[in-house]
């Protein structure tokens, strides 16, 4: 039986647009019996909020967050807007709505904890919005390491690094000060990224052993030119133990010069070893221990229909999936599980809180200089 | 001032869906001022019509593409059922519609002329579907090339190889029929690709000498398995001159094993060359003379803001479009030669009439054993 | 039993230079019973020689190549001066040496079909020096396509590409010079090579269809400065037939901005793929349709030793073996067959006199326009 | 004025051959007026002397280490025996004898400190033979660090990543036994090798935070077949902060599924980044932020003649060189030393030092969970 869900958008931005071309797409994409209605999108003003909802095809639209929310016929709220969602989230919960909120969830762990425990009394959906192991690929990737292809996993490296802050004449912005963005820079915001990943492809880590290193310390202020202090990291590489007891390691960075979208890994097994780089997210690189001793190599496979997800967008292989893609199966996986077809979603705010609780434990063995257990 | 353009799309197989998506997302992604409605979809039956119109999120459907092209609400028909198109394409023409019919245009030059004159008589926008060059990436190879940055251009290698017909066992179908899918097998197929980006990159083709091949000589029928032989070629390779004098090279497989979405071409200038391999659609490679001695190399360039089409996709860089993402371009360029903003689309039916007019050339080449002008 | 091999080498440039370090390594490389002697060294007065002898750890020296042939102490003689050979060879063969003469062979047809004569009636080995196909790698691919792995062949793509002419204001030089280089330019000095390694791989090309072009077709005299014309081409394509039936297509270019050992393949059979670049020399990429379905793709496999002649070098895998170790088992080839152990020397004056043939057939078709024969 | 050095070589395993290879080749590539002498070679016994001596090309042999390192007519030995490498250096020392030993030089610091007071009081040359450095990527990598093309460096991350112990069936051998190798495992074996290479990029370690790990815990003894225990790491984890401030990570693995020589870097500074692999040892990767922002994009540069050292082996580009040559250019090094033509000569004994106690200092801070700062 086929039902509509109605979504409300808060934020025009970057992913604002991305969750609406997902709205647009997502029910013809996947052949959805529950069609999301893209009806009402939130900006801070009036006039802005009307001009997005033309531009990005919402019915309705509104300067206020708090009247979307507080809406009757929205069933779904997505939080694009920048740092902080606590009120939004809670509020939109309160009103009994489903909600997809962009990462990072919360400023710090208490704030995402909070929410967490308000959707889970609500009893609604409530989703992060980690959409990188969206892809065919990385989904590929936890099919072979679920099947065993690359035996028993003895490590796992992952790098989110991009060079947005690379320059050190940009200036300061509400990403390097801790009031906005938390205590942690690179590290929250590109790590939770390498954190996520980590989760989807191998369950949650135990502890950490961390550093990171603010690269570029002053910044020139927007406004007056003057070098500010930079108030968080621009990198750090952490030692990670896996609940499994696999070891491994991330690296990220803002300002590591060349990424653009340097999130990649590594997962290696006895049997086989995975290589990703999201730069080229259409295809994944599989060696196996059991090929023929004079043809093992790296295999370069690009994704196609016999891997998931993707002969829903194109039905011949090599013909590549976009990042706006990996939104559109974020999309598909939320209604799911509002629909009640994917009893299992990830990730849930239970899964942000334990990616806050990891930065929270990395930024705590970096003031301790030692191991520390994940809370 | 906004308006809207009535979309109806015969069709609802690979291409159909394809442009399904694009519709749906074409004026949010570019923040267009004319907003294409998806209006009507035609099938074959009305059951299988219902069925796709609820799947890809059209209003109407119908069993019978008359109505559709009939229909006075639909301002634009694209075509996207196999051949012949021929019928479809000139009654949408009669009916006073703008038309975007998917490749091949038709099974012969002659077919494909009609239509073109049925269409500049009519004065409505006529496109063909060659949306590979649609890329961020071959639209800035082509900048690169107008820009002078390759210097006088020397060279062009193109190929296109896929491997789906490289099993000797799958059946006979209408491809390798001549009735069906015209006396070129890949050499249509996948050729008209191959001429189609060259035309894109270098402009028209002068003179070829061609060699084809039916690799597979005999398939199985479908119904009986008995082993009918195949009508038209497998593998073709040409040597062209371009009318600017360009020598180049063109190859297209659809049994050329381990290659999916093969597309890949080297133009070499005097100053530099660029590579580009659709199946890495989201970046390219790029040589300059110009640059350091020591420090002269083919350099990736993965896809940003800074190239065209892409910032309107994604803010940031290296993130990656997909093969969907390809249409979506091409019908803003089909929506923008309707209201006029874009006096110079391609590729038009005249284009599409002139990559027949190339396949043409290469197979009176390959009956005479000599180089054949363009007609 | 052990014995010595006396070798007189004349040039001492790049090739020269080659073949010194080859002879220096090769018995220690192979644990070989047939040691060589790096004894003799000619080179265009004795001024150079001496220097060269000691520089390159020669025990003799002589300004004058006749001496050298005639010495009887000397078995080998390898040819690394500038065309023309033929004096030199004829002269060696006279005087009942073994010869190893850099590519190409002769200037024209003619000459070497003289040489290859005048080899067979003294009985002597005679060697052409084209040792790209003798990489662990290149013989690896033969493996595989002799043992089948690769099904039916149904395609063979090469380019020879290599920039060291692209600069238009390079000076005239002897290779643009039919007097002295002949009439073939790159389609002589580099599709030599891609002829070579076509039929290490795939045997006789049966007929050829070339199309060729100068690039620059003025150069600054190297006294004057004035512009003179260049007398060969700088880039052709060849559509060829082998006798085997494959159809295929060589690229030469000597203007190929970018490429600077720019040989590579591709082998396509109806159930896998080789594709092969000489700039990364010690890996192979191999396709293989019949790997799982999910998990098909290029795997780049890195030499070792479990591939042809690797581990001569190296026991370890993928440490990388270099060009100059082509040379020397090009030497060991050679020595291999004037003891007697390896009775198919390849390539022999006959293969030199069949790429000379090839080089013929292309000429003869640019000037047609049509198929040629091979002669 | 040319003179030459007398050669003894103890050990004709893996690095026993390419030392002799180097030896017969170094002089003729690079020119040398000082000539090595491949005069004498120590294996366990008479007899595989003599075979190894014939082999490899020495004049002469002996089954006594001690009777080569007494002999008067050596000037230099070489030590590529297995550990324990002490006894051999030292009395080589004592007799005066310039040292090339194999890493690691000792099965611990103390035994490393000691050879190299010995070499220090002695006054002859010491070097340890960390080669990988000597490729002309690496060596063209640290040019443009001390050029400042990268400007300042942020990030350094580096792996050693092989897979010859990743079979779980592998018996255990000397690798894997502290008397024998020492308490680190593949730290020591291959970590030796980011350890020497980040000090060659990147000067001296300050501080180390590990993590270890055995991944397969138990092997089958070789004669009995029964599992005994590994006694050191197969994989390890560094943090590591330099003296310069720069701050990075090392990765190790012997059992590192896939990678047979995967000993790789990326080193990131404000202005550009280079990446590094040495199974594509002839090439490097390097963005430079000072392009234009529209090209700008990781180059793949093939070493030429315009890279250190690697005219000397080839006057053409990108004809790469092999895992041997690096040898050859660590003996020239060598030699340049001896004959006081080079006064820096690296890596000496007192870098192998250094090596030692960083590998110290990670065993330290893997007991102690805590950063270690290096001895």
């Amino acid at each position: 039986m086929s039902r509509e869900l109605y979504f409300g958008v808060i934020g025009a931005g970057f992913m604002g647009k991305a969750h609406a071309l997902a709205l647009h797409s997502v029910a013809a994409v996947f052949g959805l019996e529950t069609r999301p209605v893209v009806d009402m999108i939130a900006t801070s003003s009036d006039d802005s909020a009307a001009r997005a909802a033309k531009r990005l095809g919402f019915a309705r639209h509104t300067g206020d967050w708090r009247e979307l929310v507080r809406d009757p016929a929205i069933d779904v709220v997505t939080v694009c807007a920048p740092l902080p969602h606590r009120e939004m989230v809670l509020e939109a919960i309160a009103h009994g709505k489903h909600v997809l909120c962009e990462k990072p969830l919360a400023t710090n762990t208490g704030e995402a904890a909070a929410m967490q425990v308000a959707a889970e009394q609500a009893g609604v959906v409530c989703m992060v919005g980690f959409n990188y192991p969206k892809t065919p690929a990385s989904q590929f990737a936890r099919q072979l390491i679920d099947e065993g292809a690359l035996g028993e996993i003895v490590s796992f490296r992952c790098a989110h690094v991009e060079d947005f802050l690379a320059d050190p004449d940009l200036p300061m912005d509400w990403r390097m000060r801790r009031a906005e963005a938390g205590e942690a820079g690179a590290l929250g915001d590109l790590g939770s990224h390498c954190i996520g990943m980590a989760h989807w492809l191998l369950g949650p880590i135990r502890e950490v052993m961390a550093e990171t290193r603010i690269v570029h310390a002053h910044r020139p202020a927007p406004d007056s030119g003057e070098r500010v202090a930079v108030e968080n990291d621009d990198q750090a590489e952490l030692l990670v133990r896996f609940k499994s007891d696999v070891s491994g390691s991330l690296y990220v960075s803002r300002v590591g010069t060349g990424h653009k979208m340097g999130l990649s890994y590594e997962v290696t097994g006895t049997e086989g070893t995975i290589v990703f780089d999201q730069e080229r997210l259409s295809e994944i690189q599989f060696y196996s221990r059991r090929d023929d001793a004079r043809t093992q190599g790296f295999r370069r496979i690009p994704m196609g229909p016999s891997h998931p997800d993707y002969g829903d967008f194109c039905p011949a292989p090599g013909h590549g999936t976009g990042y706006n893609d990996t939104v559109t199966v974020e999309v598909r996986d939320l209604i799911a599980a509002i629909t009640g077809e994917q009893p299992k979603l990830w990730p849930t705010f239970a899964d942000a809180v334990y990616v806050h609780r990891v930065v929270d434990a990395a930024l705590a063995s970096v003031r301790d200089g030692r191991w520390t257990v994940v809370g």
